[in-house]
């Protein structure tokens, strides 16, 4: 079951027998106040600089957030669209908490977006949801209600369920549901990994949607955070994970996701992982080997 | 099912719940001729130096090969072994293609080895199983037989099932039969990763029995090798392998199977992926970031 995200000159399939799609996570002002004054000030130049480093360190596309402090969100999100669908052509996933943010982000995006997110909270699956069916977008269901993240997979899996249904009653077909088992923290959640493999099977076994996450959650508070994200996301892909966002400039995390492809068979000749390697190997030469890897402060 | 293998002070538990076990697979001529040469001269010293280095960069047991072409490979397998167990005390892994090499090897051993290993080839079997239970230890099932490698999953897997068998028929339990699902080159067999983590899977619930591999194999031929193997190792873990023959020497293989056993639960409070860390971090400030990783020629 194939989902298509678009923009006006590309198409992303999202689908257990394509490559791994990873969206950039980078264009989102939690945690990065000065992105966050800027975009408020309205002064979107890290934003285009985020934008083309992601694409060209492979992130096949962009989440664009907008959540500023005190600021107006639906029209900073309108915004944000248009400059990034400027500089690159990438789809792009509208990621807001805030309904009215989604619905102007859907507004000035050309192309078939991918709405992030929607809960399993009815309030918000009935405000969410008819945005998406009305802009024939695709949404990121994720698997918490208002009873909160449960530990037990039953009930995530139920979550899981009531969105890709709720959603269908609104016309929204399942291939067009992103189902995000939540990526819990394992330093504070003993086998968080082992509980997320599972719900990626289930999922895909009796639901039969694509899934996606933000994979960097999982290493939050322990030391070596883009090994320990990278050994999760081979291993998620190997349970039949479908996409994340994440950061392509951390190099560890894009050798897993381009490995992962390789050894499933979801990267003819291994052209792609060869091809990253020569590309290394020339920035290496040029500019020495201690630069190769962006900082990504 | 727990499969255990001991040394005189030491006890390694292969089990899906419990860590991964990292069997080190440098003590072994081929590749290297210089050790060959050295070890047919009864220069054991590289072979002390490969297994104190080796159990300090966190392997959990060592294969010993002693294939020395045209050496008296019974007599060298024997020293190797009682050199090894006179300076590291990890339990081994007696690694011959050669009978007599493993009976001579399972003579000299202290403590249950594992045989690493018999095929599915009727006449493999009914040499190598009457040793493995005389000495009442465990053994590596490779799933070839007179026919080659298969690549049909369902082929491979007979193979498996009937070592098994024969093995109990010999009085040889279940849990002493660890099973190789056959890592194959994915350069050159498209999807091999794939066909592996459905042979781990399928070997996990049909036969309910542990597992092992030679991971490097995956990468043979491809740019970037240790970075695929970690990708490999990491991914096969989420599938339920338990064990690998590898080199610890690899830091990126090391965080990736430190990183799984953290993300699934197998490393109470990641205490050792934070040890891991920490040990690394004391290394670096000692000796500069640079020269933490061994180098492996």
């Amino acid at each position: 079951m194939e989902t298509i995200i678009t923009s006006p000159s590309k198409k992303v399939i999202i689908d257990p027998g394509h490559p791994f799609v990873i969206i950039g996570e980078r264009i989102n002002p939690t945690g990065r106040k000065l992105l966050g004054k800027e975009m408020a000030e309205g002064n979107f130049d890290r934003v285009r600089q985020d934008a083309v480093a992601q694409v060209e360190a492979g992130a096949h596309m962009l989440d664009v957030n907008a959540g500023v402090p005190m600021g107006d969100e639906p029209a900073i999100m309108a915004e944000a669209i248009r400059i990034v669908q400027s500089v690159v052509d990438v789809p792009i996933a509208i990621d807001s908490s805030v309904v009215a943010a989604l619905a102007s982000g859907l507004e000035a995006y050309q192309g078939k977006a991918l709405v992030n997110s929607v809960t399993g909270e009815t309030e918000r699956l009935e405000s969410v949801l008819p945005l998406v069916a009305e802009h024939g977008a695709a949404v990121i269901g994720i698997t918490n209600d208002e009873t909160g993240i449960s530990h037990d997979i039953d009930v995530r899996f139920a979550v899981a369920k009531k969105i890709v249904e709720r959603a269908e009653s609104f016309g929204i077909p399942r291939e067009d549901v992103l189902i995000d088992p939540l990526a819990m923290p394992v330093g504070a959640v003993h086998g968080a990994g082992a509980t997320f493999i599972q719900l990626v099977r289930r999922i895909r076994e009796e639901l039969g949607v694509n899934t996606t996450c933000g994979a960097s959650n999982i290493s939050f508070g322990l030391p070596g955070r883009p090994s320990l994200n990278a050994a999760f996301l081979a291993m998620i892909i190997g349970a039949g994970m479908t996409s994340a966002i994440t950061n392509p400039l951390e190099t560890e995390m894009v050798k897993a996701i381009l490995g992962a492809d390789a050894l499933l068979g979801h990267d003819e000749n291994c052209q792609a992982w060869i091809a990253y390697y020569k590309k290394q190997n020339k920035s290496g030469a040029s500019s020495g080997r201690r630069s190769r890897r962006p900082r990504t402060k």
